[in-house]
């Protein structure tokens, strides 16, 4: 006998977390396809090589799950995330229509000390425009995630906006920083770290504290983006990195939607290395829960694997995070323990009764009802109970007078009515009480 | 620069694959759910302890993917089938309402050497029940299973059926095999090595060439199970095991649909060591594939964790079989590109054209329709040879014309019928054509 334990960061999907898990991602889905993304998916493992030298140093030596096969002695690694994997797919596939539209909703692994509500397994939902270098496809980005998390009622979302080139210009031409992925890398921890911590590792990285403090100052800077691209443009009117970036956002900016509501922070950096311009985070005010999806343009990426440039854009919403915001604001409740929506209680075990009962039990299938019936031979009031405790919303009894006059009892246990009714009606009846209940 | 490689073995799956295989998963996933099943999931890596001991010799020493953390030094292997994981999960979670019914469609991962039709990575379609011992939960898993080829057109399906018991009772007592899990996982092999390949292979387990012989001749027993179970019951009538599995398939077979095809197959052993009862596969005349699905009961598996008996029946399909199956004989087919509906092709980029286009998709969009819009600032013609390669069925035309009268022009690519008509009128006019292809 072994003990059973499941490994440690992980867990398990019970059915009354992956009913609402499903409906949550089947509604992202068919926002995704209504803004005209298709499904794709790439396998959970990768050569380790083709995930080496596109994150960033603290993903690649100590978050990615890494693992040497015993057999073939190859080193392989599961996906960190679905981008990489993506583009390696597109290096391969060199005859796909431009631009390639996909959405991938599938996990990710990382190798994170386990703490509440971060897990080593996680899933993500990602849409991505692979082909066009145009402000559009940003646009269209963010306008789809900001979309779903206001079609999910998230109503105080914001999407916080920078641009790669921006911060280029600032860091590396301004503060003369040359390698400022590092510091990019302090800076995304600052809400979990505070301006303090922060602070702290950017003095780990050798810069000295006159640095650091213009640094926090300077990208202490967020707001309307109209005024603070202006301010920006202002400032640094000679830093073409700049110039860029902020005509890049002006002109990604115009083709939203209005009412979508957009914060400019210079603050905003994104850990990973591969963005090249726009970068965003989308954020709620409450609960404080860090950020719901992020994402960025990453032009430089796939060039990795096909020598050619292919500019590309995309983001990701990080379901487990959602959840739990959602179930924090109410929005998303727990509330379904099963999708079975009639158990059939068999009043008498005898051949032709139980036969009947199975007549009643396929009819109902047949017509898109989901159906459980007693396979524990349990007494009356256990059965009951079983249905209780899942919480199934009707039940139907069946003994020997509804056998010998063709009828069925049904019990509707949110009003506790109890009817006897000709089992040919029974079906309209069924859907008639579940078409009410939404 | 890296090469774009997929691990050997892996493969991609592309929106054309994805749209049929979403569309397959869920057709089935709505089956299962109408017999009382819950959606139910687990981590992809359990510990290496957790998954050794359960499936045989071969399983877990050559095909199991196992790996050892390099941080942590841990043994790992990602989940080999969803049924251990699953029992891992009841054995830790004893207060679950039994029977414990769920449904569990996910990858599962095998170190097999890769070759036509056969991945590293594929996705199997579990039912389980989990409680109950009697035979109505055997025939349930057969019914529902029966069920998901019957609704997808496989009209030669049949389901050969056999109980370990039987095995156990013809090869420990009749045959005086003492460990007969060898003989059965070179039996198992019979429809890919043939008779000749089983013969060597159970000469190479020890066996001598009489007791092959006879091995050979005894499992050679198939048919209508009424007769065949009949012939049994005779041939070992003072064989406990072979009476008690044969009393309980007659007992199965009593629960069963009319019309389910089944056939008694001796021959059918299943690889895996857990199983205990009845065991079955689903196969098809054409083409030769082999099994589609299988399963059967495990009553001692989740004592291995759980210490008490907990007896359990269950059922996988193998979907990349299913689909394989399925297009050879042209039920499937691989014909959608994209879910995307619409495309708009913008005939001028100025502003307020532009705008209007973006109003348009908009609309469309909150209207449940599926809309691309160019983002690759292409020409006319370029913008209608991408919705052609997708092959997008409709195809909208907006330039100044359309703007200054609110109109929008839509060419229908499957009549070649091009209308002018009112933006207001679009919603209803799309959704008429798109019903009608079904």
């Amino acid at each position: 006998m072994s003990e059973p334990v499941i490994p440690r960061g992980f867990r398990d999907f019970p059915p009354e977390v992956m009913i609402l898990r499903k409906k949550i991602l089947s509604k992202i889905e068919r926002i995704f396809q209504r803004y005209g993304f298709d499904p794709f998916d790439t396998p959970a493992i990768e050569y380790l090589e083709t995930l080496s030298g596109k994150y960033g140093e603290e993903a690649e030596n100590k978050l990615m799950w890494r693992f040497k096969d015993p057999w073939s002695e190859r080193w392989y690694a599961l996906r960190y995330d679905l981008t990489v994997p993506m583009a390696r797919y597109v290096a391969m596939n060199r005859h796909i229509p431009m631009p390639f539209k996909r959405y991938h909703i599938a996990p990710v692994w990382r190798h994170e000390e386990p703490q509440k509500g971060r897990y080593r397994e996680f899933y993500q939902c990602d849409v991505d425009i692979v082909g066009s270098p145009y402000p559009e496809a940003d646009a269209e980005i963010l306008e789809v995630m900001w979309k779903v998390f206001r079609e999910f009622g998230f109503e105080s979302v914001k999407i916080l906006v920078n641009d790669r080139r921006i911060l280029r210009g600032v860091f590396e031409k301004e503060l003369s920083i040359s390698d400022p992925m590092p510091v990019y890398r302090a800076i995304d921890k600052l809400d979990k770290i505070g301006v303090e911590g922060v602070e702290n590792e950017l003095k780990k990285t050798g810069l000295n504290e006159d640095l650091v403090r213009k640094i926090m100052k300077t990208i202490d800077l967020r707001g309307d983006p109209s005024e603070i691209l202006g301010r920006l443009e202002e400032m640094y009117r000679d830093n073409k990195d700049v110039v860029e970036g902020t005509k890049f956002l002006y002109e990604m900016i115009s083709y939203l939607p209005s009412g979508i509501n957009i914060v400019f922070d210079l603050s905003l950096v994104r850990g990973l290395d591969y963005y090249t311009g726009p970068i965003f985070e989308a954020v709620v005010e409450k609960p404080r829960i860090g950020s719901l999806a992020g994402g960025g343009r990453y032009d430089d990426l796939i060039a990795l694997f096909a020598g050619e440039k292919i500019p590309s854009t995309g983001g990701s919403i990080g379901v487990e995070r959602l959840i739990d915001a959602g179930v924090e604001l109410g929005i998303f409740k727990f509330d379904k323990k099963t999708v079975t929506h009639v158990f059939i209680v068999v009043l008498d075990r005898s051949r032709e009764i139980m036969s009947y009962a199975y007549d009643v039990a396929r009819m109902l299938r047949e017509n898109d009802i989901n159906v459980s019936i007693d396979l524990m031979r349990r007494s009356v009031s256990k059965q009951r109970e079983y249905a209780r405790k899942l919480m199934i919303p009707l039940i139907i009894f069946i003994g020997r007078r509804e056998y010998e006059t063709s009828k069925v009892t049904i019990y509707y246990t949110e009003t506790q009515e109890r009817n006897e009714i000709d089992k040919q009606d029974l079906v309209d009846m069924i859907r008639k009480i579940l078409g009410g209940r939404g």
